[in-house]
């Protein structure tokens, strides 16, 4: 059907590997001002104070630091079986997987880059301890009061060798809607942000320089203001982690941002959207070019070089 | 099929009625922000900043205040006829209307209470004359800079007779989906609050005390921040608009609030969810109970007495 | 001399009693947010991040709640003698006091309520141990990111028996100026609201309707921005504190507010100034009559009864 | 006497020339959003929405850009007399003027640059038209609702040629107090910020390193939240004013600023301060050496180019 699907319900979750577990952990806990919900084996979960599963991080101890795998939840298990079903008449399916803490059993598949997308619907709704129930029972936790305090996933940014091929893999594998791109003059495309919710962009992708497949460049946790973003900025600085750059605004997508990088050396933002959201069903993508993207940030900002080279793992 | 349907894009526009048409398009345009698209016969059309439609309120000069319609876009023309057999087969339908200056055919239905909602996919986008281009091509208008800027219609809140019947008729005609509600000991429900979108609510409705049929409780413009809030406060308080609660935060949704009557005596109110969404497939109602209603609003803020008395039409 | 006095420097610190020490310790530090700096025999020396001095708060456990003493800081030791000088022309001197952990000898004097006031010039500067450095070298310590991150002392507001006495005694003894008043149509002094600062008041005083000399109504903490102050709210909500009334905008002063009780019954309150400043030397005191007070705060919320009844100590 | 004295209350305005004086005074009305209470010959007076006085900002036609006069009014007639003995004393003197519009007659002095400077005690407060009286009688004017909403105004800053010298001027000359200054380690003085209220700056002076004398660098306005700067920023871009740096927060002073150009060419500021003030009599400057400013601003913003070589009028 040429009917736009809605078959994924949200980001669930992002696994990232680091090898230094404790610093970064007490970076997400302390710094962050995220909550531990459960550990296993090598890996702690968690989640900021209004995530409604278990866990939307999972913190995995590796030899490096990069993405393990990227979760999204279905809108339900229908919707679960139409995905696997157009992912696997793509060849893009790698079968099924036992799920751990957070929810039950997921579906892998992974795009040319080889990133590993799970698709779940089976999931674990998070049950705070007396302690940390809120006060407002609509609400997933009690406001923390701690470090960055930030509120829920928001979405995270892949490194890929082909913008184009992800972007199809998203499309049509995923049932996701492209918002914005940019498009080189040669015709080539660097980026692109798509989304499966009324957010502008649950996941985005730009093109890695060096060539290399499968790299992470980031992953944003949302808080409820520009306030609480101009705040964080002196709490990195207290805490001596590495400010990159922001905060600012970004022109595409017009998100606010600051982008730090934990003790493991990934990449992590944090992002207020204000009340911008995607509400059109047939919004036509935004496409900027090479000249304005020149132009830096809405505010004039120049995009640090850093932000087009770093990514993890770093290339040897 | 028992899957969550997803027929509905979004709130498009609400018709409220004035017997001020003057005083009340100044309000709009001079105190909310608002920018007018148009005009034809008694109605003026007008718009947020960001509201990518051609209007999503129309001014209509009328012998009294109230709503005159509401209408949600579908989320393709295959969703609007999904929905239009579910509400003939609820004998709810009315049939199709022509549609105005801000979209095209529509199908009408109503609840029990006559409020009239209005179906329709195919819309006019807003084009912005040279003077209100923006700057960022990914935004609908120039930012205006005047008043309190509002950038986005959010929700409408009706009074209804019969809280359950309004609720049955929105969650199977329109296919929307109930967040929270409120149910007195008597075990009769005194208002609910469903969504057709990430929002955790595009429409409210409240037991009308007075039991008058089809009375309208008010309209919500959405801004980007709380501290925008605080500001329209001040602007109101300059322009001596009756303000009659707020800025203080809900308890139900916990939305940051700002009522205040517009010249017409219709309540208007200036919103911000913060980065809240509602992004769960199976999130169940939270139901909220007469106890938990008497402790008053987030902060302890009493309900003030109008809010549960004061509609549109006022009842003769 | 005609010309106006610069003699006092700022609001240095207040001496609260408690009789619940261990409770009170707890909410100034775990929910305002505030360092303790040290302690001896019966009392606890606690401060904001940004305040420069050893402590600006004592807290001292006592049978009962209340203010032990308020005390300034003069501009320089000249100027301290110039207002024992003048306090002692008026009899309300009391003499000179050791001083304490946070400063050198104090004079003490006295209004007609009994309030007893220290100045003092000789005092000790805040050093942070090294895990309270802050990273720029212009902040008296590091933010602390918990809690409401209360920020300076501001001012503190006490009950009189007779208010035009207090304002004769503060402006004639500490040579401060008064910039707001309530004046009842009686002719009655209600309120005034008096500075030694460029802040629009240091201290302000208001009738105790129970004729009871000496009590206390609040203590004031600042914090940079409105959005800190809805935030602090959140997180009163969630540690069970009452919140009394806010966050609003007062329409004297028009200092954004929220004000709460402390585990000993003492009132204390959040508030934030925005820029306003009192920069004129020759301001004219505003004076608020009863039918201007009636309409409430700025934004129309309704001054509740405990804010003019509830003081500490309670009266038997 | 070594005690401090306190001559000075506070900046009063700033004299701005321009060659494109209609273009700059739209900027100043309906971008910055102040308003004009007056004009005379070749001069537009203008203020910020709280400003008590007459003017803030006065607008006058020049065949090029820069500052005419800087203006501080003094705390009284014998602190405006102390002054002048001083200033005469320094041979920094150069007599009395008539005033203007704005208030009575001024005592002019220099520093070595040739800036000059206005001492006035008497003055004009504003009266708003009906038109623009303020809804709270402790305000200045109405809140405009247009544009930037700039308050009041903040502070200045001028290139000069030796540092060291206007510092002297100011400190003995003006009895200010420094409260911050850039030490190169050469020894040489590349920058200073001192103040005569409870301001951490009042007016800052940097090395000029064209060695070019009498020429500015920036006069601020004061907002009451980064929010509100945040928002200047979005009303700037869509304006096409030149936005030189910012929104970011600066190491010195720490206050949230952003800089832009006026069509004249002289840089503007917006900045916020939070809660910040100077409150110790005896604050011992905080010197910043090169290593420190080597690092950027507070969140690690690198300083731009232009912000070191910019200024008015340009150097041939």
């Amino acid at each position: 059907m040429t009917e736009p699907r809605h078959d994924l319900a949200h980001l669930g979750h992002v696994e990232l590997l680091t090898a230094k577990p404790d610093e970064s952990l007490r970076f997400f806990v302390d710094v962050m001002g995220m909550t531990e919900s459960g550990r296993d084996r090598d890996s702690v979960y968690l989640r900021g104070w209004d995530d409604y599963e278990f866990h939307t991080l999972k913190l995995t101890a590796s030899h490096t630091s990069g993405v393990g795998h990227v979760a999204f939840r279905t809108w339900s298990p229908e919707a679960l079986d139409r995905r696997i079903h157009e992912l696997e008449a793509m060849g893009a399916g790698l079968g099924w997987v036992d799920g751990d803490l957070g929810h039950g059993r997921a579906y892998r598949a992974r795009n040319a880059d080889g990133h590993v997308f799970e698709l779940y619907y089976d999931t674990r709704w998070y049950e705070p301890p007396p302690e940390l129930r809120p006060a407002l029972k609509n609400q997933a936790q009690r406001y923390p009061a701690r470090g960055c305090n930030v509120r829920r996933i928001d979405h995270l940014n892949l490194l890929v060798v082909d913008v184009a091929e992800t972007r199809h893999f998203l499309e049509r594998g995923m049932g996701m809607r492209t918002t914005e791109m940019i498009v080189l003059d040669s015709g080539v495309e660097a980026g692109a942000w798509v989304t499966c919710t009324n957010k502008t962009y649950d996941i985005a992708f730009t093109k890695d320089h060096t060539g290399t497949p499968g790299r992470f460049h980031h992953v944003t946790y949302a808080v409820d203001s520009r306030e609480d973003i101009l705040r964080a900025a002196d709490i990195f600085l207290e805490h001596g982690v590495h400010i990159e750059t922001g905060p600012h605004k970004h022109a595409v997508q017009q998100t606010f941002f600051l982008y730090v990088y934990e003790p493991g050396g990934n990449r992590v933002e944090i992002a207020c959207a204000g009340a911008r959201l995607m509400l059109a069903p047939d919004w036509k993508p935004i496409i900027w070019t090479q000249a304005e993207r020149a132009k830096g940030q809405a505010w004039g900002l120049k995009t640090v070089e850093s932000f087009h080279t770093h990514g993890t793992p770093p290339v040897a």
